[in-house]
Formats: structure tokens, C-alpha cells, sequence
């Protein structure tokens, strides 16, 4: 039986191209590119250049490009040195973040005298923006908003240029959290008005352990990690060769094909929507995650009409029919506790029942959606 | 001409071997490591059997290695948490430590009321261990020693069993930087009493990005870098499989490798040096770095004996003749600023002339030194 992967919010498979290329790096490219030696020098140049390509996906300055370890440790940067360096006094979020940003958060509350206010959700999950303007206009010192793009467990879209506008008018600092958009959208940040945001290559078919945040210029950040000048002073460490060379490559082929990949996955998005909608009536569409409009075409987060005594079945079967998915984030998986997101969007009722995201990529096929719809049937009907 | 590599404590190629393995992993091994699927249950228990393999070569628990973005990460995580969560009021360090340590050590002086002592060194750069004595015995509060293990620029080596002794009489935390030494010595951590130890896989053949941290059992640690409970909440973001494998992977082989190894370059160092000793008349060995010893078999760092107005030229001249080392630490080859480590221990005179670190690895040869020491005859004699 062949497995089928639909977790690919959670991480993607990587592209061979790219693995070819960071296997090239890892055998002849090893020079420290803090050295200033030719095997250093060719180093720096090889992330140079992949810092050049990438801020140009972005319209950005290169300059504005930090790598760091991951989607994490950019939302960590971002947050903590906001509040500590630029005298961020009041953070404007929502309760549906994923935990790199809410846990920092709550963090930074604890450890500083600020405000935090959690913008209302309408029913879907969508930001309240009526909320958000309210909390913008009502003047809390310093303040920055930090919402994600894409929901990473219910796919719902967030319109960040609109937000960022409204930041503006505020005076207010935004950061997003687009570790579920970047490599699946075009984000042209000289139109968007974003001060931070944050990217991770394994959710874009690229490896793990590399991310990076773009901090817009002017905004003087203070590192985290420190001990060393790399990354221009935001981050010390030496710089991990290989995997920004795959961060880079996985990035470049994901814009190339984005417009065939994401006709491509939406169809199947939608196939899956219809066959589950015919099949079992009551299915419910966590966060509208149906709409086409309104929430990504990667992610499908359902809820499933059976008694709460089946849905620890219900995971359990797909698993053992070689179906992976997950029923919240995978940084959560390993706790009982239910989805944090889920808690803020469903009834009580609904909560109890087994609510399960299926994430796609391109290289998931009509022929899987089809074996899954055959395996849901059958836990349903047991 | 052949290029020679002899900067091998900046960072070092990585084992044919182990980029294999990577790139097995890479194009296979992709899931969640926090997923609870089969894609996610075998990436988990890839990472727990490097884990517990890397545990082993220190005779320590599995769940005492944390998995980090490299040494520098590792020393911060340690320092920082050590002052806020362990609740250290004193730091006794040396001057010439890593700027991993002592960068993050003068800015937590500046976040904390933290009192910060300095042992002395003795004039070859090793530590004055009766001044360390007397500062552990003068009773500053919870304290904690940091002292690397093996001096990144002229090789000195720490004696870590008789610190970790002294530190455990006066009822001191140790954490010594061991990123020069781990995949160089067998390090048996169930006779050497310390506390915290930091290690960084492309020190050994092994890939950049990845490193770990040893956190003695019951030491409760906390995160700098939140929002996920990967590492058993000592660190969030997803892990690196490929570069766990690659570090897991590497360091069995510098084990497997040490002995015949170690001797190989020990003998590459006396030849070396031999020959420096012999040619250059009025050399100096900065740090004692002819010292079998008292230094590391992969460090020499010579002063040589010519005008300072010659100094710039030796670095570029040997770039010139595709020969790699530096002048101190890469972290610091940016800047035009002296090493501060020899600013420690060099006279005010010698610390004007070209001081050169040579560092070496398995994979270089005699004939290398030969050519290397050819060209430093030339660049004298010019």
C-alpha cells in the first residue's frame, strides 16, 4: 500500500533538484564565510547570492534578508527585539497565532510592562477588522500587530495589505507570520506595507533547519544569538551554507511554478471539497475552509459528523491506512490538548467530534484523494 | 597550484560519508519530527538514535543533548538561561574566550545586576588556576565558571576535569565551549564534572547549521528561542534531520578515526613546527603553540619575526599562493581589530607583527607544510 502524504503544512517533502544542489555545497563548498581567504570568500559569495534572488522575489533590498534557523527563530527575533529595542509597548494579536508567535508573546508579557490585545475573530476565523481599527485607534504607546497570513490550521487568508495599511495609518508596526504563504504566494513588499516577516523552506519543498525574516531597513533589530558580526550583527552563528543554498533554490523553483502548481493543487482542493461535501452530510468546514476565496488552496480542515468515541479512531485508521494528516499543528502533536485554533472557532459541541487538516502539495493526485475519500467512508460507516 | 587548506578550526570540509548519508535523508526522510504519522514517527526516530549515539561517545543520557543551530546558539542558550533561570549572580570567565561566550556574557552584565570576574592568564595564555581558586572561594553568590575547553586562536588546553573539580568544591556551575575539542578528544563526562558543554558539528567533518548543547540532568534550563516543545522545551522549530544525521554521523566517525588520526596530525604539527623553528630564527609560538602538551595536536599560531609594515602582506601573499589560515578567529576576520586573545598575551611589540594561525586537519599533508613553509620563506626574504 502506498502512503500518502497530506501534512504538508506541517513540512514538505524536499525537491530533488534541490537536494542536488545542496549536495554539490556539502561537498565542495566549505569555507567559513566570516574567512577572508578564497575558500571563505566563496562561501560569503554563494549566500550573497542567495540572499540577492531571494529579497528579489520580494522586491526588497538583500539587506533585508536575515537567515536564521527557521520560521521560529525569525518570530522570536522579530517579537523580543521589538519590544526590548524599539520600545514596543503594546502588541495587538490574535488567538489563533501559531505558538512561535503567541508563546513569545506571552513570554515578553511576563518579562515587560506591556499590553497585549487579542483582535476578535469573526465566525470563520477571519480577523475582525472593524476590531483590529478599534484597537488600532485607541492609542496604547508603541504598538505593533503580529498576524500570520495563512492560518496554518485552518487556511484562512488574511489580507495583509489591507492590514498593513491600516498599521500605517496607526503608526503601528506589523509583522506577519508567512511561513504558510511564502513559496505558495507572491508577496511584493513594496506594495505591501510590512515591516517584519517571517519564512521557513520546509513548507515550501526546500530543507528544514533555514528560514529567514525580512526586516524592513531602518528597523534596528538586536540579535538574539550574539557573539559574532554575521548576518549583519542580527545573528551569530556561522552561516549554514547548504541549507541557504536549498532555502534559495527551493524558493526559486516554488515561484517559477507557482501559477501551474496552484491551479494544479486548488482543483484538487476542490475536488476533495465537492466528494467530501456529497459524501457525508454534516461534514463541517473548519474555518470556511471550503471557500476558495477565503482560505488557502493547500489546506482542508474538516470536522466530521461521528459521536466523540470515534474520533481518536479516526486518525488511527488513516494511519494505519497510510494516510498521514494531523488534526492541528504538528508543534502540537504530541500534547492531548485540542488545537488552540479550533477551540477559538468551534462549538463545543463540534469540538469533541474528530476535526482533521489535510494539507496538499503538487505531488499529491486525484487517485490519493480518492483512496482517502474510500478510507473516510469506511471509519464513518464502522 | 593545489589550494591548502589550514583552517581548520574556522571550519572544516565535511566526510564524503556523511554527505552521503545527508542526502539519503533529504531526498527521503522528510517528516514532522513532531507528527504523529509514520512520516513523522520516522523522522523522530532518526533524530533519538543520533541522539542517544552522540550521548554515548560522553557516556551521558540522551535526553542531556540538546540539539541547537550550532555552538554559538548553544553557549547562548546556556549563559543566558544560567543567569535568568538558574539564577547566577556571578560569572567568572577569561579574556580570551570565544566571542560566543564573552559578547554574551557583557550583555547579560548590561540586562542584569550580575557581577563578572576575569581570571588571570598566565603569559602563554593558559588560565591561572590558583587566581581561579581564589575567586571561586571569595563567595560572590551562585556562581558560574566559563572557560573553553581548547583556545579557538592558540590552542591552549583547559584542564576541564580539574576546573569541574574545583568548581563542584566551591559549589560553582562549570560550562566550558568545547567546540574545538569535541571530535578531537574523547570527552567522559561521567569522570569530568560539568555542568553545560557546547559543540558544533562543522568543527569535526560535519555539516554547518547543527551543533548541541549537554545540559546536566536536573539543570532546568529554559528556551531562548519559544513556541513549540521540540528538545523536550528546551528549544522550538522544527529539527534539521539531515544535519542531526550529518552531526551524529560525523562525530562517529572523528571517534571511530581519533586515535590513528590525532597521531597523524600530531606528527604534521611537530614536522611543522620543527621546520618553523629551524627556518625562521626570532619565530614565536604564540601561546606556547609548539607545545605538545599544552596546546591542541591541530593549532599552531606563530608570530613572525619581520617589520610590521610586512604584516598585511603575509596574509595576502599566502592567499596568493592558495594557501588558507587566518590572522584570529573567523568570527572576526571582518573587522580590522587585533585578536583579542593575542592582545592578552603578546607584547605590545609582537602584537604588531604578523601573527598567523595554522590549523590542521587529517586531510592535510607534508608536502602542504612544505609548500606553506616554502612561501612564508619567500614572504620573509621579499
Amino acid at each position: 500500500m502506498n502512503s500518502i502524504y497530506l501534512d504538508n503544512a506541517a513540512t514538505t517533502s524536499i525537491r530533488k533538484k534541490v537536494v542536488d544542489e545542496m549536495t554539490v555545497v556539502l561537498n565542495s563548498i566549505y569555507g567559513n564565510p566570516s574567512s577572508t581567504h578564497s575558500y571563505g570568500r566563496k562561501s560569503k559569495s554563494v549566500i550573497e547570492k542567495c540572499r540577492k534572488r531571494i529579497a528579489a522575489h520580494f522586491n526588497v533590498m538583500s539587506s533585508e534578508i536575515i537567515f536564521t534557523s527557521g520560521g521560529t527563530e525569525a518570530d522570536n527575533l522579530v517579537l523580543r527585539s521589538a519590544v526590548y529595542d524599539l520600545g514596543v509597548e503594546h502588541l495587538i494579536t490574535s488567538r489563533i497565532e501559531h505558538h512561535a508567535v503567541s508563546h513569545t508573546i506571552l513570554q515578553l508579557s511576563k518579562e515587560k510592562d506591556i499590553k497585549v490585545s487579542y483582535v476578535k475573530l469573526l465566525k470563520n476565523g477571519s480577523v475582525n477588522l472593524d476590531h483590529l481599527n478599534d484597537l488600532l485607534s485607541a492609542h496604547n504607546g508603541k504598538t505593533l500587530v503580529s498576524l500570520m497570513h495563512i492560518n496554518n490550521e485552518i487556511g484562512t487568508i488574511l489580507d495583509i495589505k489591507l492590514v498593513g495599511n491600516l498599521c500605517k495609518k496607526y503608526n503601528a508596526y506589523f509583522h506577519s507570520d508567512t511561513v504558510q504563504s511564502v513559496g505558495r504566494y507572491k508577496l511584493n513588499l513594496s506594495e505591501i506595507p510590512i515591516d517584519f516577516l517571517v519564512a521557513s523552506a520546509h513548507k515550501f519543498h526546500g530543507p528544514k533547519g533555514i528560514g529567514f525574516a525580512f526586516i524592513r531597513k531602518g528597523l534596528d533589530l538586536k540579535p538574539i544569538i550574539i557573539g559574532g558580526s554575521q548576518e549583519r550583527g542580527y545573528r551569530a552563528g556561522t552561516e549554514s551554507v547548504h541549507d541557504i543554498v536549498g532555502l534559495d533554490l527551493s524558493l526559486q523553483i516554488a515561484h517559477e511554478k507557482m501559477k501551474n502548481e496552484s491551479i494544479y493543487i486548488s482543483k484538487l482542493k476542490s475536488y476533495f471539497v465537492e466528494r467530501l461535501k456529497r459524501e457525508i452530510p454534516g461534514i463541517i468546514f473548519n474555518g470556511d475552509s471550503d471557500c476558495e476565496k477565503t482560505t488557502t488552496y493547500t489546506i482542508i480542515n474538516v470536522c466530521f459528523p461521528v459521536p466523540k468515541e470515534k474520533a481518536q479512531l479516526f486518525l488511527f485508521e488513516l494511519d494505519l491506512n497510510s494516510i498521514s494528516c494531523s488534526t492541528g499543528s504538528a508543534c502540537q502533536s504530541g500534547s492531548d490538548s485540542k488545537s488552540h485554533v479550533l477551540k477559538e472557532i468551534l462549538a463545543k459541541n463540534d469540538l469533541e467530534k474528530p476535526s482533521i487538516r489535510f494539507s496538499l502539495s503538487t505531488f499529491n493526485t486525484k487517485a490519493e484523494i480518492d483512496r482517502v475519500i474510500k478510507v473516510i467512508n469506511t471509519v464513518i460507516n464502522k
